[in-house]
């Protein structure tokens, strides 16, 4: 294999054949093919794209570098929800225990928190004693037992997407449409699935801020699923503004829990519980959309959802207790309120501003190896199109000291812009199936 | 400085600004710049190439990582002529002696053969005991002495472009002509010199085949040299045809011999007196061409030129008998003629097969840390347009063993096409100045 030759190729935009992809992440998985060749490929796709037949051959060659979940023969069907990533979204916590509750196995196996977006998994962490780090043969253990565990990506899920993913983080490739799929699918389709629902963000605070990009990843992941033998549906959601009020990662845990005992935020619930019905739907867990909505709606009336979620936490290593006293989460040395330095409509609330914010209060990451503190971040109680008097309190920060504090304060100043009513974009804006891309009007 | 951003910068096709390239250059030359960083941004710049101001920056940061070659309040004016390089292209062996002895220093530096192309300081090595690796202080008490010195990039001249290239080589980002042209000028301008001569060959075994790219790396480059104080003409010249007739290290050593002489084949004579001539002109050595001309025949026909050779030879450590005896240099084991397998016209004689041929028979490297036999090669007595008889013996291989012979004579069958005439490139079809560019009429 001439590597360089390889790199000519599609540099000069023809394709690699699929057993050349094959060979070369076999390779490279391998320690035989090094780094400064490989982000010279990268650079070269993120140029050139990768034609279909190339990307799937990326796709499964990043599967077989691995292991994966296999369910066959499992009495329920098996169904993961993926995000692309965005300030404010704990959908994920809501929504494991939701669609379980429902008699769906849910692998949820999700990220770290880099750059101005949050992670699950550190959401998860911020539980004390809570442990992500399951491996395959425990993960499948506790979804046996209760249809649902929470966990990242195993050393033995795609490690050449691993070793891919922080290579591309250091040499400016992240932002190539097939090689974010790629990466996303080859995780997602070795969780063994029967289908596979895609919360796709849009806007200022989204990866993709523009529509069209963030549509043509959604059926490019798509297309890798449905080829695959996994059903795959994407949503597009907003991320010009937080998902619901929370924004850090213990804040988040409770604003989650305060979902499944039914009292969560408008949007929060309203993005949840179209996830779920989609999730419910694909794989026939429902008849209709009503149906699918009834029953998540009953999981979370009768408590399963929430108890679930609290049985998940234990069987992790976590304290249960949580899920009745969020005293149990630690809790920021220094909080203080914000209110409205004029009065008005809110113009804007910019999720990028708060999450750089939030790893400024040391509560995200600048580096893979940076560690975080679960208490820092911000409650804002507004949306934009909310009318505000000057004076009143409209925010909170949550920091460590009061340089902390004078940092936040300063974030929401800039984040919160209070001014003119502005287009709102709608929180759900399309749904894309296999079929094709269905715009939808706003349902909050 | 956060590498990232910055390949992303430039991958986005906005400019870098001089003092990050000089950073960047320095930082990678001390290690402090990971390879698989640097072949992303290479990879980049390939796609977005850089605007004039970086090219400069990049040039001059390279020429600052290492040491350079100072003529202040040298005698005679300093010139030196560059070729990107062809199928038996001896022209620096004669040149360099020739302007030496018209009074002008020439510190030749010149590079290995990689790939289908000969390198100057192999074909010098395959005389017995010649040493190309002279420090700068050994290459310029030697012009001191003798006007002339011919060695290879040392290790103190521009570090940064040896490892950048060693790095491109490897990810395939060599064909980028602001890459190429600040590789090659970072070495030229580190030579102290009062001008420069490129001979930039194009056709089917050039390194740039296309006229249009060959002038635009030709002004490139020119303008490089011209903002650096360092006078600067181009030559195109005609790489569809390998340039004399001998193709291989000591074979070629022989036919410059010859040339010195005053009994060299007419194409190659043809390219060497028109660079040599543009070289004493740019220095103001001679005050015409006519007159530069002269001066050059002159060195040939009085033995000057010869007699420079000689010394040069024996001051760097070769036998300077080679001048008088070619047996001197080492012969090869095989040797076969080959004959027109029809008659006809010559429509090609396809120099990048030739090369090929070459590398095959041991005489060329595929990898840097490759050795190379001196003895084999072709000797080609045809050109296209000439009429040949069938049977005709119109080349020789030279090669190791019999399995050699085959493969030559298989590859000049393939190299050698008898057909009708075709259309024929002119040998010196250009000449660039910073004024613009002027086609000639060919002399040849």
């Amino acid at each position: 294999m001439v590597i360089p030759a390889l790199i000519e190729h599609k540099r000069d935009g023809r394709a690699l054949s699929a057993e050349t992809w094959a060979t070369l992440i076999r390779e490279y998985a391998g320690g035989r093919v090094p780094d400064y060749q490989m982000s010279a490929l990268l650079m070269a796709v993120f140029f050139r794209g990768l034609e279909p037949g190339e990307l799937a051959a990326l796709t499964d060659a990043m599967i077989e570098t691995g292991d994966r979940l296999r369910f066959d023969g499992h009495p329920t069907p098996v169904v993961d929800k993926h995000s692309t990533g965005g300030i404010g979204d704990k959908v994920s916590l809501l929504l494991a225990p939701m669609v379980a509750s429902c008699g769906v196995a849910v692998p949820m196996m999700s990220g770290r928190g880099l750059g101005h977006t949050g992670g699950t998994l550190d959401k998860l962490e911020s539980i004390p004693g809570f442990r992500t780090d399951l491996s395959l043969a425990e993960a499948r253990r506790q979804i046996d037992r209760l249809g649902c565990a929470m966990l990242g990506q195993t050393p033995e899920i795609a490690p050449a997407d691993k070793r891919l993913y922080a290579l591309r983080d250091v040499t400016a490739t992240v932002e190539s449409i097939p090689l974010i799929a790629a990466s996303i699918m080859s995780k997602k389709l070795a969780e063994g699935l029967n289908g596979l629902v895609l919360d796709v963000k849009t806007g200022s605070g989204a990866f993709l801020r523009e529509t069209e990009r963030a549509i043509e990843l959604a059926r490019t992941m798509i297309a890798l699923g449905e080829a695959r033998g996994c059903p795959t549906v994407a949503l597009l959601t907003a991320m010009d503004r937080p998902l619901g009020r929370a924004c850090g990662n213990a804040l988040e845990v409770e604003e989650a829990i305060e979902g499944l005992r039914g009292s969560g935020p408008a949007d929060l619930m309203a993005v949840t519980y179209a996830l779920g019905v989609e999730m419910l739907l694909l794989v026939g867990a429902a008849t209709t959309p009503d149906d699918a909505h009834r029953r998540l709606e009953e999981a979370v009336r009768s408590g399963r959802a929430l108890e679930t979620f609290a049985r998940v936490i234990e069987a992790q290593g976590g304290n249960p207790k949580v899920v009745e006293d969020p005293g149990v989460l630690p809790q920021a040395q220094a909080v203080e309120v914000y209110r409205a330095d004029r009065g008005g409509v809110v113009a804007a609330v910019e999720p990028r501003r708060l999450g750089r914010a939030i790893v400024e209060l040391g509560g995200g990451r600048t580096r893979v190896e940076d560690s975080v503190d679960p208490t820092v971040g911000f409650v804002v109680t507004v949306k934009p199109g909310d009318p505000v008097r000057a004076g009143e309190p409209i925010a909170s920060v949550f920091a460590r000291d009061e340089a902390g504090i004078a940092l936040g304060l300063s974030a929401l100043q800039e984040a919160v812009i209070i001014g003119e009513r502005g287009r709102l974009t709608p929180l759900i804006s399309h749904r894309i199936t296999a079929r094709g891309v269905e715009a939808l009007a706003d349902g909050v």
